[in-house]
């Protein structure tokens, strides 16, 4: 008996941004970034058994359009993200995002979700994972050099994960670093407008520079920046487009995801090819030292990649399970003869007469 | 006035497999096969317009992923598909896909399209395009070598732009031969069922091959070919995976898609990395000949370009509006305050107590 109707197996769960929102919060913000970064954690524990590519890119005056895929012989995945420094003049985001998991076996997707969100969440867990590892011992205070869509997102994973109880904020427009303000307010981190960036790194143990400008400029500079601390550069994220002055990078240790991808668009996109630089997983791992001295300068030199998303992508299928947070799409063409696409396809216009 | 509900750029239309067929129905079968070729000849007329780039594959010991994206500066498109030729005796298809366009000025999706059925369409399409350029004049005859999922959709296609009245078929297994049959009853085409390659080539002056084992296989070996014939070779299409024999290349004049690719994932993997092929897309704009002698031997070593999806999500995309075939799936997150995505996040929770 032919059925009109989809298979299980045609039927693809999508978590629209709607129901990542719901998901988010009946788990809690600071329990999922807590939970995200022990499993960015674990995946780059097993960083090896990942198939590693550079993202493919897309660029174009205003932006570029980015895939990028990954996977660990069982689940494939990708993300699909953009970066549109301009889109905030026209009310726009910067980066939205969506991403898939499908079996390796077979190539049928089991998951679709947004990402815009959930890439959010993943680059404050992968830059909490990296502080956990480097920032020095007992910090209280981080500063947040940037007060855009991620700002929130990183004060709490720091919160969270090293407890961090003190942010100081600074924006080149203030109306973001009140807007960061008043988020955090009842999140039990102190917040502090700070009047520039050299104001707002004075005793921070962790700076993170967010800055979403497509050029290359200089949020910190070597005069600014002391000894013992861990800096998280996000924003310098593709070619052109960097945040720190090289002399920054001269006297830091630097710390990468994947080097072919942040030579070309990390902060190291300023520096010789053979510029020295560790590999995360390689720390967490063990096989690498992280922080070695309390006045040493660690620098992660963060771009994104999509062994994170990757792991965003597991969790939330997991934290799905038992839930209704989630659609189905009848998103794959599945019929009961696989040979038979056209017979389903007569079929169906009988079924709509 | 801060809203809680999506803008209407954060809503992205979704075409499912069930609003697909009804689209196609709504066109009729015949229609879309002709519209679609002329939209794919439409690109491969302004070829040079396109950002190419070869697709990226993720393979396993089952299969391949791929993720093939394109763009012609205004708009961005990719499509993700699998090629997964045991997935048959799961019961499940080999090929499945979906697609996404995005407008290149902003990153913003505009439209999500399951691509399994349009993915039949435009390998058919594209191959119709193809024979209209390069298969012999007056030609009412084709075989059809693998009758699986592409079969139908390959006789209709070279029946709606090339006037093809006769289609002889052939499968190593007689069941597959019975589907195709009972699925073109009714078309207009008059099928035979025959009991080899070489009995379905006779007298066909356009032989499509589309058989799906990954391997090296010679459906048709040199000795079965004759002269004024042209040859549409669709299944070898990643490597390790071939249907013709060496010295069927070596009498042919091979046409392609996009060298760089097909030359890893064509038939042409098994010739030297200098073996003269013609882009089909000269033959479209006149720049380099098609058929030049009734008993010339045309070969398209068609493998699957992304230009051809491009072609046919916009080729959806136009044809949607105005109906209802399609949803909208809340997938961008876009808060009123780009720099407010917390914010967003926040006013969610409110908003569902």
């Amino acid at each position: 008996m032919l059925s009109p109707l989809p298979s299980a197996r045609a039927m693809v769960p999508f978590v629209s941004v709607g129901n990542m929102m719901r998901l988010v919060h009946h788990l809690g913000v600071e329990t999922v970034l807590a939970e995200l970064t022990d499993a960015v954690e674990a995946d780059f524990r097993r960083w090896e058994s990942f198939d590693k590519t550079p993202r493919v890119a897309s660029h174009s005056r205003t932006g570029v359009i980015e895939l990028m895929p990954t996977s660990d012989g069982t689940i494939y995945g990708f993300k699909y993200v953009n970066g549109h420094p301009r889109n905030i003049a026209a009310g726009l985001q910067t980066v939205t995002a969506f991403g898939l998991l499908a079996e390796v076996a077979t190539g049928y997707p089991v998951l679709l979700s947004e990402m815009t969100i959930l890439t959010a969440l993943r680059t404050a867990a992968t830059s909490a994972m990296a502080a956990r590892h480097l920032a020095p011992r007992g910090t209280r205070i981080m500063a947040m050099i940037g007060n855009g869509a991620q700002a929130e997102f990183q004060a709490l994973a720091m919160k969270a994960v090293c407890g961090i109880d003190t942010v100081r904020l600074y924006d080149v427009d203030p109306d973001a670093t009140r807007k960061t303000m008043r988020n955090l307010a009842g999140s039990g981190l102190r917040t502090f407008a700070c009047a520039s960036a050299q104001d707002a790194i004075e005793g921070a143990g962790i700076i993170t520079t967010c800055t979403a400008d497509k050029q290359f400029a200089t949020i910190l500079t070597d005069n600014m920046v002391g000894p013992g601390v861990h800096i998280n550069a996000i924003g310098g994220d593709c070619p052109g487009k960097t945040e720190l002055h090289r002399d920054v990078l001269r006297r830091s240790d630097v710390f990468v995801e994947y080097p072919p991808q942040t030579r070309i668009e990390g902060e190291i996109q300023q520096m010789a090819p053979d510029f020295p630089v560790t590999e995360l997983w390689q720390v967490v791992t063990g096989a690498a030292p992280g922080r070695r001295d309390p006045r040493q300068i660690t620098l992660f030199d963060s771009v994104g990649f999509a062994v994170e998303d990757f792991s965003a992508l597991r969790y939330v299928r997991e934290r799905l399970a038992g839930t209704d947070f989630y659609e189905t799409l009848d998103m794959i063409a599945d019929p009961d003869d696989p040979r038979d696409l056209f017979g389903m396809l007569q079929r169906a216009k009988a079924a709509t007469r």
